[in-house]
């Protein structure tokens, strides 16, 4: 069976990737970076997600000699030009501090009124082999931000993010039931054929 | 000789804007809100600067029953998308906390690399009658922010920006020198013939 590196040592992004690959019927041996210690810390110095994603992939496909998937990911709001994206898990400057980036966003929308509150989460899947092939995709989830967190799950914006149609937050909602409409999911269905057609 | 209501309570922005008629030869007799405490506060809910001078030079010229100039500025960093823009004074979420302001910015942007640190102050000036007859032009001023702030003049962003073809920051140049090239002074500029046809 044909082995894929995928960009991350979080291993419930592996089993979420590898259901969705199941769930595709796609037969690959998906492994995550901590069985390849040589790639070190990748800067995602890219100024959109397909940027982030594609030099993730690159680099490790490039470190491994192996097929690698990587993805980049965040909320894009339209009051902010679509702001914080490639910024969301640094916008209060302090890497990774959900509580502050979420609290500085809620900040900064406070005077926005509520039909202005427009927002997508984004994610770019990229696939990258050692011979230099690259394919990148994208997938999105429409919603708005509200006022005030809701929602013990997910992480990140996911306690101020409600999806068009929805009236819970994602953070209000089941991994599963958040899985099947998410950004993340869509643009890992939308890579499946890519990979099983480059494999 | 004709009046016009500036849309501030700020002296010196009076002050510049006198010049900046004189020097262009237009006889009217600038005044401030200082004048006409029947005005309120009026909240800048615009997603523009354009928007959010109309709606300040329209609210104005309607509870004063005279010609009204209002303006609105910011700072427009390309890696941000054009923000914090229309949020420029309340970036960190604290309205007017310049320090808190820039220093975000500079957090957010610490992985920027130069090359890739393009910005501009923009400044939408517009013109509102009483009649209803609306004008708004805007002004720009072209450069990159730099990685830590450097000079004692201006305020806000002044400190971490450097116009095109300098090496100092507007905030190292002298108020006439800024007065010269700025975003303001160049919307205000564009405005004057509009008003002297309009009045």
């Amino acid at each position: 069976m044909k082995r894929l590196v995928l960009a991350t040592r979080n291993q419930g992004k592996i089993a979420e990737l590898r259901r969705i690959l199941a769930d595709g019927g796609l037969e690959v041996e998906l492994v995550g970076l901590e069985e390849y210690p040589q790639v070190g810390e990748i800067a995602e110095t890219g100024l959109t997600f397909a940027e982030n994603a594609l030099l993730k992939a690159r680099q490790i496909a490039e470190a491994t000699g192996l097929p690698a998937v990587a993805d980049d990911s965040g909320l894009c709001v339209d009051a902010l030009n679509g702001m914080p994206g490639v910024f969301s898990a640094r916008w209060s400057g302090r890497h990774g501090d959900d509580d502050a980036n979420l609290d500085l966003l809620l900040a900064q929308l406070s005077d926005v009124p509520p039909d202005r509150r427009g927002a997508h989460f984004a994610c770019a899947a990229a696939l990258a082999l050692p011979s230099g092939t690259e394919r990148v995709v994208e997938g999105a989830l429409h919603g708005s931000v509200i006022e005030r967190r809701r929602g013990e799950n997910g992480f990140g914006y996911d306690p101020i993010f409600v999806p068009e149609g929805e009236s819970r937050t994602t953070a209000e909602m089941s991994p599963a039931e958040k899985d099947a409409i998410s950004h993340r999911g869509r643009a890992f269905r939308a890579l499946i054929p890519i990979v099983a057609e480059l494999l």
